[in-house]
Protein backbone atom coordinates (compact mmCIF):
# COMPACT_ATOMS: atom_id res chain seq x y z
CA UNK A 1 0.00 0.00 0.00
CA UNK A 2 2.69 2.83 1.06
CA UNK A 3 4.21 4.17 -2.34
CA UNK A 4 7.95 3.37 -0.91
CA UNK A 5 10.01 0.29 0.04
CA UNK A 6 12.05 1.72 2.91
CA UNK A 7 11.40 4.57 5.22
CA UNK A 8 13.89 6.62 6.72
CA UNK A 9 13.04 8.75 10.05
CA UNK A 10 14.31 11.48 10.66
CA UNK A 11 14.23 11.41 14.36
CA UNK A 12 14.07 15.08 16.91
CA UNK A 13 13.05 14.63 20.78
CA UNK A 14 9.85 13.49 22.42
CA UNK A 15 7.94 10.18 22.60
CA UNK A 16 6.35 11.01 18.66
CA UNK A 17 9.68 9.05 16.73
CA UNK A 18 9.11 6.53 19.91
CA UNK A 19 5.93 5.43 18.90
CA UNK A 20 6.47 5.91 15.68
CA UNK A 21 9.05 3.57 15.44
CA UNK A 22 7.45 0.80 17.94
CA UNK A 23 4.84 0.80 15.35
CA UNK A 24 6.68 0.17 12.26
CA UNK A 25 8.32 -2.58 14.01
CA UNK A 26 4.84 -4.17 14.98
CA UNK A 27 4.26 -3.92 11.60
CA UNK A 28 7.24 -5.47 10.70
CA UNK A 29 8.07 -3.04 8.21
CA UNK A 30 11.77 -1.74 7.05
CA UNK A 31 12.69 1.25 8.28
CA UNK A 32 15.82 3.01 9.15
CA UNK A 33 16.25 6.03 12.44
CA UNK A 34 18.35 9.08 11.38
CA UNK A 35 18.55 10.18 15.21
CA UNK A 36 19.46 13.88 15.74
CA UNK A 37 22.03 14.30 18.24
CA UNK A 38 21.12 15.41 21.61
CA UNK A 39 17.56 15.20 20.81
CA UNK A 40 16.71 11.84 19.83
CA UNK A 41 15.23 9.10 22.71
CA UNK A 42 17.72 6.96 23.67
CA UNK A 43 15.10 4.22 22.93
CA UNK A 44 15.61 4.75 19.86
CA UNK A 45 19.16 3.29 19.65
CA UNK A 46 18.16 -0.26 19.83
CA UNK A 47 16.33 0.12 15.84
CA UNK A 48 18.58 0.18 12.72
CA UNK A 49 19.96 3.77 12.63
CA UNK A 50 22.96 5.84 13.05
CA UNK A 51 22.99 9.41 15.04
CA UNK A 52 24.19 12.78 13.09
CA UNK A 53 24.52 16.08 14.08
CA UNK A 54 22.17 18.54 13.41
CA UNK A 55 24.81 19.96 10.11
CA UNK A 56 26.12 16.78 8.59
CA UNK A 57 23.30 16.75 6.19
CA UNK A 58 25.14 15.22 3.74
CA UNK A 59 26.51 12.73 5.96
CA UNK A 60 22.73 11.96 7.01
CA UNK A 61 21.43 11.58 3.04
CA UNK A 62 24.18 9.32 2.23
CA UNK A 63 23.73 7.29 5.34
CA UNK A 64 19.78 7.20 4.20
CA UNK A 65 20.37 6.28 0.82
CA UNK A 66 23.17 3.88 1.21
CA UNK A 67 20.83 1.93 3.74
CA UNK A 68 18.44 1.65 1.12
CA UNK A 69 15.85 4.02 1.84
CA UNK A 70 13.93 6.06 -0.63
CA UNK A 71 11.51 7.78 1.55
CA UNK A 72 11.84 9.92 5.11
CA UNK A 73 9.75 11.19 7.41
CA UNK A 74 10.95 13.97 9.87
CA UNK A 75 9.38 13.44 13.30
CA UNK A 76 10.28 15.16 16.63
CA UNK A 77 10.96 18.34 18.35
CA UNK A 78 14.06 20.63 17.39
CA UNK A 79 14.81 23.73 18.33
CA UNK A 80 15.77 26.46 16.06
CA UNK A 81 19.57 26.21 16.31
CA UNK A 82 21.69 29.20 15.41
CA UNK A 83 23.07 28.62 12.76
CA UNK A 84 26.60 30.50 13.12
CA UNK A 85 26.64 27.61 16.25
CA UNK A 86 25.77 24.54 14.21
CA UNK A 87 28.72 22.42 12.70
CA UNK A 88 28.03 21.78 9.08
CA UNK A 89 29.50 19.21 6.95
CA UNK A 90 30.35 19.64 3.12
CA UNK A 91 27.16 19.21 1.66
CA UNK A 92 25.33 21.83 4.98
CA UNK A 93 27.65 24.12 3.96
CA UNK A 94 26.13 24.87 0.31
CA UNK A 95 22.64 25.08 2.42
CA UNK A 96 23.96 27.51 4.36
CA UNK A 97 22.78 30.57 2.63
CA UNK A 98 19.59 29.19 1.31
CA UNK A 99 19.24 28.39 5.03
CA UNK A 100 20.33 31.47 6.50
CA UNK A 101 18.02 33.88 4.18
CA UNK A 102 14.85 30.97 4.89
CA UNK A 103 15.50 31.52 8.76
CA UNK A 104 14.89 35.19 9.23
CA UNK A 105 11.48 34.57 7.29
CA UNK A 106 10.70 32.12 9.85
CA UNK A 107 10.31 28.19 11.06
CA UNK A 108 8.62 27.25 8.12
CA UNK A 109 10.60 28.93 5.62
CA UNK A 110 13.68 26.80 7.29
CA UNK A 111 11.91 23.29 7.00
CA UNK A 112 10.99 23.95 3.56
CA UNK A 113 14.57 24.36 2.65
CA UNK A 114 15.67 21.32 4.65
CA UNK A 115 12.24 19.18 3.27
CA UNK A 116 13.96 20.73 -0.67
CA UNK A 117 17.34 19.31 -0.07
CA UNK A 118 15.53 15.96 0.78
CA UNK A 119 13.77 15.66 -2.22
CA UNK A 120 16.53 16.77 -4.21
CA UNK A 121 18.85 14.05 -3.18
CA UNK A 122 15.96 11.64 -4.31
CA UNK A 123 14.44 10.86 -1.12
CA UNK A 124 9.95 11.43 -1.42
CA UNK A 125 9.58 12.92 2.05
CA UNK A 126 6.14 11.73 3.36
CA UNK A 127 4.44 12.66 6.37
CA UNK A 128 4.57 10.15 9.56
CA UNK A 129 0.99 9.91 9.55
CA UNK A 130 1.11 8.41 6.08
CA UNK A 131 3.39 5.62 8.03
CA UNK A 132 1.15 5.51 11.03
CA UNK A 133 -2.13 6.75 10.55
CA UNK A 134 -3.30 6.35 13.99
CA UNK A 135 -1.30 9.56 14.66
CA UNK A 136 -3.72 11.80 12.75
CA UNK A 137 -6.66 13.64 14.42
CA UNK A 138 -10.31 12.86 12.72
CA UNK A 139 -13.37 14.48 12.66
CA UNK A 140 -15.68 15.09 15.90
CA UNK A 141 -15.50 14.58 19.72
CA UNK A 142 -13.17 11.60 20.53
CA UNK A 143 -14.24 10.62 24.27
CA UNK A 144 -16.78 10.93 26.78
CA UNK A 145 -17.05 14.79 26.34
CA UNK A 146 -18.03 17.41 23.64
CA UNK A 147 -18.26 20.93 23.16
CA UNK A 148 -20.78 22.68 23.92
CA UNK A 149 -22.55 25.50 22.36
CA UNK A 150 -20.07 28.05 24.37
CA UNK A 151 -17.30 26.01 23.70
CA UNK A 152 -17.36 25.72 20.03
CA UNK A 153 -18.11 29.51 19.89
CA UNK A 154 -14.52 29.07 21.20
CA UNK A 155 -13.27 26.83 18.82
CA UNK A 156 -14.74 28.92 16.00
CA UNK A 157 -13.29 32.07 17.14
CA UNK A 158 -10.15 30.45 18.36
CA UNK A 159 -9.53 28.91 15.09
CA UNK A 160 -9.97 32.27 13.03
CA UNK A 161 -7.42 33.80 15.15
CA UNK A 162 -5.00 31.01 15.07
CA UNK A 163 -5.19 31.42 11.20
CA UNK A 164 -4.35 35.01 11.50
CA UNK A 165 -1.44 34.44 13.97
CA UNK A 166 -0.06 31.12 11.87
CA UNK A 167 0.19 33.35 8.88
CA UNK A 168 2.94 35.38 10.83
CA UNK A 169 4.48 31.92 11.54
CA UNK A 170 4.27 33.06 15.11
CA UNK A 171 2.76 29.79 16.47
CA UNK A 172 0.00 26.79 16.36
CA UNK A 173 -2.05 26.69 19.82
CA UNK A 174 -3.86 30.00 21.66
CA UNK A 175 -5.84 29.50 24.25
CA UNK A 176 -10.16 31.57 24.65
CA UNK A 177 -12.16 31.81 26.76
CA UNK A 178 -16.14 32.87 25.93
CA UNK A 179 -14.11 35.35 23.26
CA UNK A 180 -11.12 36.57 25.38
CA UNK A 181 -8.05 35.47 23.90
CA UNK A 182 -6.08 34.29 27.17
CA UNK A 183 -2.76 33.22 25.67
CA UNK A 184 -1.05 32.98 22.42
CA UNK A 185 2.14 30.52 21.99
CA UNK A 186 4.85 31.45 20.44
CA UNK A 187 8.46 29.79 20.97
CA UNK A 188 7.44 28.58 24.55
CA UNK A 189 5.45 25.53 24.04
CA UNK A 190 2.27 24.40 24.54
CA UNK A 191 2.87 23.31 28.33
CA UNK A 192 4.34 26.21 29.37
CA UNK A 193 1.78 28.25 27.75
CA UNK A 194 -1.21 26.13 29.66
CA UNK A 195 1.12 27.11 32.55
CA UNK A 196 0.59 30.25 32.66
CA UNK A 197 -3.17 30.29 31.72
CA UNK A 198 -3.48 28.11 34.88
CA UNK A 199 -2.26 31.00 36.74
CA UNK A 200 -4.28 33.61 35.45
CA UNK A 201 -7.42 34.62 37.60
CA UNK A 202 -10.18 32.54 37.63
CA UNK A 203 -13.00 35.29 36.40
CA UNK A 204 -11.17 35.11 32.80
CA UNK A 205 -10.35 31.24 32.89
CA UNK A 206 -13.15 28.91 34.26
CA UNK A 207 -11.97 26.53 36.94
CA UNK A 208 -12.06 22.66 37.12
CA UNK A 209 -15.64 23.17 39.15
CA UNK A 210 -17.12 25.15 36.35
CA UNK A 211 -14.79 24.63 33.13
CA UNK A 212 -14.58 26.97 30.36
CA UNK A 213 -12.64 28.05 27.55
CA UNK A 214 -10.34 25.88 25.18
CA UNK A 215 -6.98 25.53 24.19
CA UNK A 216 -6.68 25.27 20.33
CA UNK A 217 -4.30 23.80 17.73
CA UNK A 218 -3.74 24.00 13.92
CA UNK A 219 -1.61 24.04 11.37
CA UNK A 220 -0.33 27.13 9.63
CA UNK A 221 -2.08 28.56 6.41
CA UNK A 222 0.36 27.80 4.15
CA UNK A 223 2.40 25.14 6.43
CA UNK A 224 4.24 22.15 4.35
CA UNK A 225 1.86 19.13 6.02
CA UNK A 226 4.51 16.93 5.77
CA UNK A 227 6.94 17.90 8.53
CA UNK A 228 5.78 19.99 11.94
CA UNK A 229 2.45 19.59 12.35
CA UNK A 230 0.69 20.34 15.86
CA UNK A 231 0.92 17.89 18.39
CA UNK A 232 -1.48 16.33 21.46
CA UNK A 233 -0.78 14.22 24.15
CA UNK A 234 -1.91 13.36 27.76
CA UNK A 235 0.20 16.01 28.56
CA UNK A 236 -1.29 18.40 26.81
CA UNK A 237 -4.52 16.99 28.20
CA UNK A 238 -3.68 17.55 31.72
CA UNK A 239 -2.32 20.81 31.28
CA UNK A 240 -5.97 22.00 29.65
CA UNK A 241 -7.53 20.47 32.65
CA UNK A 242 -5.26 22.44 35.44
CA UNK A 243 -6.16 25.76 33.44
CA UNK A 244 -9.80 24.91 34.39
CA UNK A 245 -10.32 25.12 30.42
CA UNK A 246 -13.37 22.95 29.03
CA UNK A 247 -11.26 21.06 26.43
CA UNK A 248 -8.89 20.95 23.71
CA UNK A 249 -9.70 21.18 20.02
CA UNK A 250 -7.31 20.54 16.74
CA UNK A 251 -8.16 20.18 13.05
CA UNK A 252 -9.04 17.08 12.22
CA UNK A 253 -6.15 16.07 9.44
CA UNK A 254 -3.76 18.87 10.93
CA UNK A 255 -2.40 17.41 14.03
CA UNK A 256 -0.86 14.55 15.52
CA UNK A 257 -2.08 12.74 18.50
CA UNK A 258 1.01 10.74 20.54
CA UNK A 259 -1.26 7.64 22.25
CA UNK A 260 -4.71 8.41 21.68
CA UNK A 261 -5.97 5.99 23.83
CA UNK A 262 -4.14 7.26 26.33
CA UNK A 263 -5.24 10.62 25.51
CA UNK A 264 -8.84 9.82 25.23
CA UNK A 265 -8.63 7.76 28.76
CA UNK A 266 -7.24 10.69 30.78
CA UNK A 267 -9.96 13.37 28.62
CA UNK A 268 -12.43 11.09 30.10
CA UNK A 269 -11.75 10.95 33.74
CA UNK A 270 -10.56 14.85 33.99
CA UNK A 271 -14.19 15.46 32.49
CA UNK A 272 -12.50 17.16 29.59
CA UNK A 273 -13.27 17.21 25.81
CA UNK A 274 -11.14 16.62 22.97
CA UNK A 275 -12.68 17.48 19.17
CA UNK A 276 -11.68 17.32 15.99
CA UNK A 277 -12.99 20.43 14.39
CA UNK A 278 -13.39 20.87 10.58
CA UNK A 279 -14.47 23.65 8.35
CA UNK A 280 -17.83 23.23 8.88
CA UNK A 281 -17.33 24.07 12.73
CA UNK A 282 -15.78 27.28 11.80
CA UNK A 283 -18.87 28.46 9.46
CA UNK B 1 -4.73 75.43 27.77
CA UNK B 2 -6.69 72.70 29.08
CA UNK B 3 -10.78 72.45 27.59
CA UNK B 4 -11.71 71.66 30.84
CA UNK B 5 -11.97 73.02 34.09
CA UNK B 6 -11.75 69.93 36.93
CA UNK B 7 -10.17 66.73 36.10
CA UNK B 8 -12.15 63.71 37.20
CA UNK B 9 -9.16 60.77 37.45
CA UNK B 10 -10.43 57.12 37.55
CA UNK B 11 -7.75 55.73 38.87
CA UNK B 12 -6.76 51.70 38.36
CA UNK B 13 -3.84 49.96 40.01
CA UNK B 14 -0.11 50.64 38.82
CA UNK B 15 1.69 53.98 38.91
CA UNK B 16 0.59 55.98 36.65
CA UNK B 17 -2.49 57.06 37.93
CA UNK B 18 -0.29 58.46 41.34
CA UNK B 19 2.45 60.19 38.79
CA UNK B 20 -0.31 61.86 37.27
CA UNK B 21 -1.98 62.81 40.52
CA UNK B 22 1.47 64.30 42.01
CA UNK B 23 1.68 66.01 38.12
CA UNK B 24 -1.66 67.56 38.41
CA UNK B 25 -1.07 68.61 41.94
CA UNK B 26 2.33 69.87 41.37
CA UNK B 27 1.06 72.36 38.74
CA UNK B 28 -2.03 73.48 41.37
CA UNK B 29 -4.39 72.07 38.80
CA UNK B 30 -8.40 71.15 40.11
CA UNK B 31 -8.71 67.52 40.00
CA UNK B 32 -10.87 64.80 42.18
CA UNK B 33 -10.57 61.10 42.06
CA UNK B 34 -12.42 58.64 41.78
CA UNK B 35 -9.95 55.89 43.58
CA UNK B 36 -11.20 52.27 42.01
CA UNK B 37 -11.59 49.38 45.15
CA UNK B 38 -8.94 47.18 45.60
CA UNK B 39 -6.91 48.43 42.72
CA UNK B 40 -5.83 52.04 43.42
CA UNK B 41 -2.77 52.59 45.31
CA UNK B 42 -3.21 53.81 48.64
CA UNK B 43 -1.07 57.35 47.77
CA UNK B 44 -4.00 58.34 46.48
CA UNK B 45 -6.24 58.94 49.63
CA UNK B 46 -3.99 61.89 50.14
CA UNK B 47 -5.77 64.03 47.54
CA UNK B 48 -9.70 64.84 47.07
CA UNK B 49 -11.96 61.99 46.05
CA UNK B 50 -13.27 59.18 47.14
CA UNK B 51 -13.73 55.25 46.41
CA UNK B 52 -15.64 53.08 44.62
CA UNK B 53 -16.21 49.45 44.01
CA UNK B 54 -16.10 49.46 39.85
CA UNK B 55 -19.83 48.38 39.79
CA UNK B 56 -21.00 51.60 41.55
CA UNK B 57 -20.91 53.27 37.96
CA UNK B 58 -23.84 55.78 38.75
CA UNK B 59 -22.58 56.63 42.08
CA UNK B 60 -18.84 57.07 40.47
CA UNK B 61 -20.46 59.78 37.61
CA UNK B 62 -22.58 61.44 40.66
CA UNK B 63 -19.85 62.10 42.75
CA UNK B 64 -17.62 63.43 39.93
CA UNK B 65 -20.05 65.80 38.82
CA UNK B 66 -21.18 66.94 42.06
CA UNK B 67 -16.93 67.70 42.73
CA UNK B 68 -17.67 69.77 40.02
CA UNK B 69 -15.75 67.88 37.38
CA UNK B 70 -16.30 68.47 33.73
CA UNK B 71 -13.56 66.27 32.44
CA UNK B 72 -12.56 62.23 33.33
CA UNK B 73 -9.46 60.56 32.47
CA UNK B 74 -9.11 56.90 32.80
CA UNK B 75 -6.20 55.12 33.85
CA UNK B 76 -4.49 52.55 35.69
CA UNK B 77 -4.78 49.11 35.43
CA UNK B 78 -7.90 46.99 36.06
CA UNK B 79 -8.25 43.31 35.01
CA UNK B 80 -11.27 42.28 32.92
CA UNK B 81 -13.87 41.23 35.61
CA UNK B 82 -16.16 38.50 36.14
CA UNK B 83 -19.48 40.37 35.18
CA UNK B 84 -21.49 37.80 37.11
CA UNK B 85 -19.52 38.32 39.95
CA UNK B 86 -19.68 42.77 40.08
CA UNK B 87 -22.01 44.32 42.42
CA UNK B 88 -23.61 47.05 40.20
CA UNK B 89 -25.53 50.03 41.43
CA UNK B 90 -28.66 50.97 39.66
CA UNK B 91 -27.35 52.19 36.96
CA UNK B 92 -24.66 49.98 36.44
CA UNK B 93 -27.38 47.21 36.09
CA UNK B 94 -29.31 49.77 33.06
CA UNK B 95 -25.66 49.76 31.37
CA UNK B 96 -25.06 45.42 32.22
CA UNK B 97 -26.72 44.14 28.89
CA UNK B 98 -24.40 46.15 27.02
CA UNK B 99 -21.06 45.08 28.98
CA UNK B 100 -21.74 42.04 28.59
CA UNK B 101 -22.44 42.06 24.81
CA UNK B 102 -19.38 43.97 24.51
CA UNK B 103 -17.47 41.61 27.01
CA UNK B 104 -17.54 38.97 24.38
CA UNK B 105 -16.14 41.47 21.65
CA UNK B 106 -13.11 41.88 23.53
CA UNK B 107 -11.78 44.22 26.42
CA UNK B 108 -11.63 47.30 23.72
CA UNK B 109 -15.55 47.07 23.63
CA UNK B 110 -15.98 46.72 27.04
CA UNK B 111 -13.52 50.28 27.80
CA UNK B 112 -16.25 51.71 24.99
CA UNK B 113 -18.93 51.00 26.83
CA UNK B 114 -17.74 52.72 29.63
CA UNK B 115 -16.36 55.97 27.84
CA UNK B 116 -19.77 55.96 26.04
CA UNK B 117 -21.94 56.21 29.66
CA UNK B 118 -19.30 58.80 30.91
CA UNK B 119 -19.83 60.85 27.75
CA UNK B 120 -23.33 60.33 27.93
CA UNK B 121 -23.30 61.72 31.61
CA UNK B 122 -21.90 64.89 29.84
CA UNK B 123 -18.13 64.01 30.96
CA UNK B 124 -15.80 64.85 28.54
CA UNK B 125 -13.42 61.98 28.81
CA UNK B 126 -9.90 62.71 27.90
CA UNK B 127 -6.58 60.98 27.63
CA UNK B 128 -4.18 60.67 30.38
CA UNK B 129 -1.81 62.53 28.41
CA UNK B 130 -4.01 65.31 27.34
CA UNK B 131 -3.51 66.44 31.36
CA UNK B 132 0.45 65.46 31.66
CA UNK B 133 2.23 65.39 28.15
CA UNK B 134 5.15 64.24 29.94
CA UNK B 135 3.28 61.08 29.63
CA UNK B 136 2.70 60.08 26.22
CA UNK B 137 6.03 58.53 23.58
CA UNK B 138 7.71 60.49 21.43
CA UNK B 139 9.26 59.70 18.11
CA UNK B 140 12.97 58.35 17.93
CA UNK B 141 16.07 57.14 20.61
CA UNK B 142 15.43 58.26 23.98
CA UNK B 143 18.67 57.67 25.96
CA UNK B 144 22.54 56.65 24.61
CA UNK B 145 21.29 53.96 22.60
CA UNK B 146 19.48 53.40 19.53
CA UNK B 147 18.70 50.66 17.52
CA UNK B 148 20.97 48.95 14.60
CA UNK B 149 19.87 47.92 11.14
CA UNK B 150 19.29 44.65 12.30
CA UNK B 151 16.96 46.21 15.30
CA UNK B 152 15.12 47.87 12.91
CA UNK B 153 14.31 45.13 10.78
CA UNK B 154 13.43 43.33 14.48
CA UNK B 155 10.99 46.68 14.68
CA UNK B 156 9.54 46.75 11.31
CA UNK B 157 8.41 42.83 11.93
CA UNK B 158 6.92 43.35 15.21
CA UNK B 159 4.67 46.22 14.35
CA UNK B 160 3.59 44.49 11.45
CA UNK B 161 2.05 41.39 13.26
CA UNK B 162 1.79 42.97 16.49
CA UNK B 163 -0.76 44.65 14.15
CA UNK B 164 -2.37 41.62 13.03
CA UNK B 165 -2.78 40.68 16.47
CA UNK B 166 -4.25 43.79 18.12
CA UNK B 167 -7.14 43.53 15.03
CA UNK B 168 -8.19 40.31 17.01
CA UNK B 169 -7.91 42.20 20.44
CA UNK B 170 -5.40 39.81 21.53
CA UNK B 171 -2.64 41.92 22.96
CA UNK B 172 -0.43 44.49 22.94
CA UNK B 173 3.14 43.31 23.35
CA UNK B 174 5.48 41.43 20.74
CA UNK B 175 9.09 39.70 21.17
CA UNK B 176 10.52 39.46 17.40
CA UNK B 177 14.65 38.19 17.71
CA UNK B 178 16.24 38.23 13.67
CA UNK B 179 12.05 37.84 12.28
CA UNK B 180 11.62 35.43 14.90
CA UNK B 181 8.65 35.33 16.79
CA UNK B 182 9.49 34.87 20.39
CA UNK B 183 6.67 36.09 22.26
CA UNK B 184 3.07 37.22 22.08
CA UNK B 185 1.24 39.25 25.30
CA UNK B 186 -2.28 38.24 25.38
CA UNK B 187 -3.82 38.03 28.91
CA UNK B 188 -0.50 37.27 31.10
CA UNK B 189 0.88 40.56 31.18
CA UNK B 190 4.20 41.97 29.54
CA UNK B 191 6.17 41.32 32.47
CA UNK B 192 5.65 37.79 32.54
CA UNK B 193 6.14 37.92 28.99
CA UNK B 194 9.54 38.99 29.30
CA UNK B 195 10.55 36.64 32.02
CA UNK B 196 9.08 33.71 29.74
CA UNK B 197 11.25 35.13 27.04
CA UNK B 198 14.39 34.95 29.14
CA UNK B 199 13.80 31.30 29.76
CA UNK B 200 13.94 31.13 25.74
CA UNK B 201 17.37 29.06 24.43
CA UNK B 202 20.16 31.99 23.89
CA UNK B 203 20.06 30.59 20.27
CA UNK B 204 17.24 32.65 19.45
CA UNK B 205 16.88 35.78 21.83
CA UNK B 206 20.72 36.82 22.09
CA UNK B 207 22.34 37.26 25.85
CA UNK B 208 23.44 40.05 28.15
CA UNK B 209 26.77 40.17 26.75
CA UNK B 210 25.43 40.14 22.49
CA UNK B 211 22.03 41.73 22.90
CA UNK B 212 19.50 41.02 20.09
CA UNK B 213 15.37 41.39 19.73
CA UNK B 214 12.85 43.92 20.57
CA UNK B 215 10.02 44.44 22.63
CA UNK B 216 7.76 46.24 20.90
CA UNK B 217 4.41 47.62 22.39
CA UNK B 218 1.58 49.43 20.38
CA UNK B 219 -1.98 50.17 20.84
CA UNK B 220 -4.46 48.00 18.84
CA UNK B 221 -5.20 49.35 15.23
CA UNK B 222 -8.55 50.85 16.17
CA UNK B 223 -7.87 51.15 19.74
CA UNK B 224 -10.20 54.22 21.36
CA UNK B 225 -6.45 55.63 22.10
CA UNK B 226 -8.13 57.74 25.26
CA UNK B 227 -7.99 54.62 27.23
CA UNK B 228 -5.75 51.89 27.80
CA UNK B 229 -2.22 53.14 25.79
CA UNK B 230 0.16 50.86 25.61
CA UNK B 231 2.39 51.70 28.56
CA UNK B 232 6.24 51.26 30.00
CA UNK B 233 8.00 51.97 32.48
CA UNK B 234 11.32 50.88 34.53
CA UNK B 235 10.49 47.18 35.02
CA UNK B 236 9.24 46.80 31.70
CA UNK B 237 13.45 47.95 30.88
CA UNK B 238 14.73 45.20 33.43
CA UNK B 239 12.66 42.87 31.87
CA UNK B 240 14.01 43.44 28.58
CA UNK B 241 17.88 43.07 29.53
CA UNK B 242 17.23 40.13 31.24
CA UNK B 243 15.93 38.78 27.92
CA UNK B 244 19.11 39.55 26.69
CA UNK B 245 17.14 42.16 24.15
CA UNK B 246 18.28 45.18 22.52
CA UNK B 247 15.89 47.10 23.33
CA UNK B 248 12.37 48.28 24.01
CA UNK B 249 9.77 50.02 21.18
CA UNK B 250 6.98 51.80 21.69
CA UNK B 251 5.02 53.54 19.11
CA UNK B 252 5.37 57.58 18.94
CA UNK B 253 2.55 59.15 20.19
CA UNK B 254 0.99 55.66 21.10
CA UNK B 255 2.23 54.77 24.49
CA UNK B 256 2.54 56.26 28.28
CA UNK B 257 6.01 56.06 29.42
CA UNK B 258 5.64 55.94 33.76
CA UNK B 259 8.86 58.03 34.74
CA UNK B 260 10.45 59.22 31.73
CA UNK B 261 13.59 60.23 33.28
CA UNK B 262 14.24 56.80 35.17
CA UNK B 263 13.90 54.63 32.05
CA UNK B 264 16.27 56.26 30.35
CA UNK B 265 18.99 56.35 33.08
CA UNK B 266 18.00 52.51 33.76
CA UNK B 267 18.00 51.52 30.15
CA UNK B 268 21.17 53.62 29.46
CA UNK B 269 23.13 52.10 32.41
CA UNK B 270 21.66 48.58 31.04
CA UNK B 271 22.82 49.10 27.63
CA UNK B 272 19.17 48.72 25.59
CA UNK B 273 17.70 51.38 23.78
CA UNK B 274 13.89 52.61 24.07
CA UNK B 275 12.64 54.05 20.78
CA UNK B 276 9.58 55.72 19.50
CA UNK B 277 8.91 54.29 16.14
CA UNK B 278 6.96 55.96 13.32
CA UNK B 279 5.01 54.82 10.08
CA UNK B 280 8.66 55.78 8.67
CA UNK B 281 10.25 53.05 10.55
CA UNK B 282 7.86 50.07 9.13
CA UNK B 283 8.29 51.87 5.39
Amino acid sequence: MAAWNKLAIIAGGGELPVLLAAHLAAQGADFWIARIAHYADPALDSYPGATFNIGEMGGRIAAMKAAGCDAVALIGIVRRPDLAQVKFDEYGLTLLPRLADAARQGDDALLRVLVGSLEEAGLSVIGAEAAFEGLLATAGAYGAHAPDERALRDIAKAARVADALNAWDVGQAIVVCDGLVLAVEAQEGTDAMLARTAMLAEEVRGSQAARRGVLLKRPKPNQERRVDLPTIGVRTIEGAARAGLAGVAIEAGGALIARREDVIARADALGVFVYGFTAADLA
